[in-house]
């Protein structure tokens, strides 16, 4: 039975993701799919497990005394803080797996005391001023999509809350091929707007270039902070290759780099910035690139390869071509194409036994799919090339129409997630990135954990790719373990996190950090970089009010290797 | 006269540029536009001024003392240590114009205690453990190609020469499209080494996309900790996007870096360490992308324009046309046009009477070369579609012969600078970045500081561009002040600089920052930034040895906005 209708009150409606007005259960051939291998029961489906429908109530009053309430009203305004228990548990969680579990119990301890929206930069630096001589915790919000328990309050204190006024586009530079955002705009609004902006130099308006999956519900500062992918960032460039110039609030001043394209004086504090995760200071103002919108520009192909291997290595071969590169650019596993294509109703057709025939074996066979966005020349270019290589490496070409169908539904995937916890069906991803000569490994590593809990799923792709290596993102899906959710989850999700770094992944590619992956951050990066990090921290922050208690490790108190107690 | 004949041992052996055996004097043409343009007589021809010819005497004795010497003599072999004369004012020097005066006055002041020659990373964490314990400056040494006094001792100490050793390639990884190599190498070396390294999966070996002016004698090392670009760096990418991953020694322990493709896991240390100039450590190992070595791929050609502001839109259109970039990618504005056809014997010939009366007039034309590299198609493709935006802006196709001309000779102009200052003609170069926006303000701002010096050529061309700006690079030459030689040159330097920061360039794009320009750096990075820094170079070298005196102001003492004194 499908869960639609909720309080507004509810922690439903806090761990619902996206719009509360759109739903996307599971197609009847997933769930009979989920029926004969995961051992779902008629049960499961008819009595949501654990559906989080009362109203929210905060375990603990606000933390802060009358007194600094006040100043804290007066700096802002009275109607910019909120103490309400259903605002205060909001913004003490994300989408992370765990946060999901905690909303379903209806039992949050990790609180943040207040919520505070300010008004412009100036309200963020008297916050940051006060709060800093008050030693009381900040913790920046925007669209609240992370999975990295990036938002977890360790230490209670305040959620800087940009989304509610700092959410404007400042200003379209179109000679510069640049934007100028505040950090609590959203995807859509920036996109929209930028779409809007249509001049003679291109009259089909604007683009951002950054799709993550949760564009819908994150915000341009949240992608900055975490040093976040889209789905086209192949093509378009990660968040890090597209941030020109920004402004960026710390206790100890403001850091303003400028635009300027390149340059060559000294360390590039930037990159000191983006990924910084709230832990350094707070994004006040950002310049990105833009691109010209051209839809109608874009060129499509798929691929169909006989093997995983193949797959990988035309898609290396494509990157490593220097023909120009795809925009989007993805290629999935065996399990994942053998489950997409049972969901979409290919498995046991006509069409499918011919593919079958022809050695297109379901289990064995791997998906590819491309677009590229701009000159359309370019695009074409590429698709013949692309193509030549597909052919060597024995793949056929399934034109655009799955393409299409994946720029319809790209951000709606994440919207299943509630229907199969329900069902109790546990679905969460991991990601990682590593060099083209050790993807196998990598991989083969997720994959065995995954495998080796009974009835499981293990889907996984590369999503971005760059000549000398890609991502891997693993979508598990197992069974939840009714009065273990919580630990029953961390030991499977360590065991994988384990493997990623046993086979040399990275600790990830574009999720970041958080509170979630600090227990293995420190051995990651080693002990001179990390004392290097705690310095920069210090120096910044040194009362440690910026969203402390684990994240990346910089006041880390845990186990290494051990995910942190979950409140 | 020209200076050819002289001593290895001469001071002249160490101010001259490059190959000790290959000349490139003015020619004809240029000796006449500087007779009639700058003043120059028969005299200044005949009688090189201050040629240097003299042996080089060290100034002062060695600063370390016997039991130091010998220590570092058993930790690196006694045939790797020096403390010659020669060798230590050779290690003191770069090509900073400033530097060339000492030279060539044969007086210097600032001296290194010795040249120590480390055979491997042990032994460079061997002499910064050292020499951190006893507080000794140490300067690490590369192709000695810097501009920006990065070399010069302000405290002594040891300059770790990383070329006799360290200087090999330690693997290719031609899955990975990445090689691996010790910092010492000089450029032709890592070069020749890829184009040589031929596989079936690139039958015409690989190369390391990298090319400065001073491709022929610099180093890997120098590139990254410059921050560095190269000619065809347009298309390849400046060093901070080919550095994969390295390793670092401090005084505070090893920085390793592994060379995922991406990762979101914090901050991006990597851009601390590339362009940190010596000052934080020194580079051991350092991964880089590589490309198809395919020269017969290439696809040239050039345009000529009416004037610098088309050629400029053109320049931009291009970089915004979202079909690809040129490898190579260069515009000179109306003087350096000019002075290019004159030298190239064009002015009027018959031909430029034809350019001159469709509109292509001299003084007011401007020339743009263009290259692609990789992918012949997808040359083509950029060639048609950059032509097309050059007829749209009224530019004339010129072919491809200055193109290959410039391939040729690409290295060759730094050889000239030591005939003219024989002849008491200044030569030096200044360059910046900046955003397209603001590109005139930047150009003219320099041009007029130059110009308003009498006798003077202001020669500007940008040759890197990007999606949102481009470099700036000046070439100013004068006269010489006989005797005043140093004030009368940073008098004029400082000039420039103070217009390229007021119109809102960057204080580099290419050369970095050194002592040079740390009187403008504090300023320029801003009060929290630079603290930032500072705090950065207290956790990885709390005594100050690496590099000291000025760096990238990081222990700035001198006066702002005004050059460090010249010893």
């Amino acid at each position: 039975m499908q869960v639609k209708n909720f309080s507004r009150q509810s922690w439903r409606s806090i761990l619902k993701w996206g719009d509360p007005n759109y739903f996307n259960p599971p197609k009847k051939r997933l769930v009979e799919y989920m029926k004969e291998n995961l051992g779902v029961t008629d049960e499961d489906i008819s009595s949501p497990h654990l559906p989080g429908l009362d109203k929210v109530k905060a375990d603990k009053k606000p933390g802060l005394d009358e007194k600094t309430l006040k100043a804290i009203k007066d700096m802002v305004g009275e109607e910019n803080v909120d103490i309400s228990d259903y605002e205060r548990v909001r913004h003490s969680v994300g989408y992370t797996y765990i946060d999901i579990v905690k909303l379903r119990l209806e039992d949050i301890k990790s609180l943040v005391d207040c919520v505070v929206y300010p008004r412009d930069e100036n309200d963020v630096v008297k916050i940051l001023d006060f709060c800093n001589k008050n030693k009381i915790a900040v913790i920046p919000f925007g669209g609240r999509s992370g999975v990295s328990r990036g938002l977890e309050p360790m230490k209670g204190g305040i959620s800087l809350d940009l989304t509610r006024h700092m959410n404007k586009v400042i200003g379209v530079n179109e000679v510069n091929m640049s934007a100028t955002v505040q950090p609590g705009i959203f995807g859509p609004d920036y996109e929209e707007y930028l779409n809007n902006y249509k001049t003679p130099y291109s009259p089909t308006g604007y683009t951002c270039g950054h799709f993550p999956q949760s564009f819908e519900y994150s915000t341009v500062g949240g992608w900055v902070v975490t040093r976040g992918a889209g789905s086209l960032s192949t093509g378009y460039g990660k968040i890090e290759d597209m941030v020109l110039g920004l402004r960026f609030a710390t206790p100890k001043g403001m850091i303003v780099i400028k635009d300027y394209p390149r340059a060559a004086t000294g360390p590039d504090l930037r990159h000191i910035i983006i990924g910084s995760e709230g832990a350094l200071g707070v994004l006040t103002e950002v310049t990105l690139k833009i691109w010209r919108f051209r839809p109608s520009n874009r060129v499509m192909f798929s691929f169909l390869f006989k093997d995983w291997d193949n797959t990988v290595t035309c898609m290396r071969e494509i990157m490593q071509g220097e023909f120009g590169v795809p925009h989007m650019f993805r290629i999935s596993d065996a399990e994942e194409t053998s489950i997409a294509f049972m969901v979409e109703g290919i498995t046991n057709t006509p069409i499918d036994k011919i593919l079958e025939k022809r050695g297109y074996v379901d289990g064995k066979r791997c998906l590819m799919l491309a677009a590229t966005e701009g000159d359309r020349d370019r695009g074409k270019l590429i698709k013949k090339k692309a193509k030549a290589l597909a052919k060597k490496h024995g793949a056929i070409s399934l034109g655009s129409i799955a393409v299409k169908g994946w720029y319809k539904h790209r951000y709606a995937d994440p919207y299943l997630r509630e229907d199969l916890m329900d069902m109790k069906v546990m679905t969460d991803t991991l990601e990682t990135s590593c060099t083209w000569d050790n993807i196998m490994n990598v991989w083969s590593g997720m994959r065995e954990v995954v495998k080796a809990r009974p009835n499981s799923i293990s889907m996984i792709h590369a999503s971005h790719a760059y000549e000398n290596g890609a991502n891997l993102y693993v979508i598990f899906i197992s069974r939840i373990k009714p009065g273990d959710e919580v630990d029953d989850y961390l030991e499977f999700q360590s065991a994988i996190i384990d493997a990623i770094i046993k086979n040399g992944g990275s600790l990830s590619h574009h999720h970041g950090v958080g509170k979630m992956l600090a227990p293995w951050y420190e051995d990651y990066v080693g002990k001179t970089s990390m004392e290097l990090l705690r310095a920069i921290k210090e120096q910044l922050d040194p009362n440690n009010i910026m969203n402390p208690g684990g994240t990346l490790a910089l006041d880390f108190k845990g186990k290494k290797g051990k995910p942190l107690p979950v409140k």
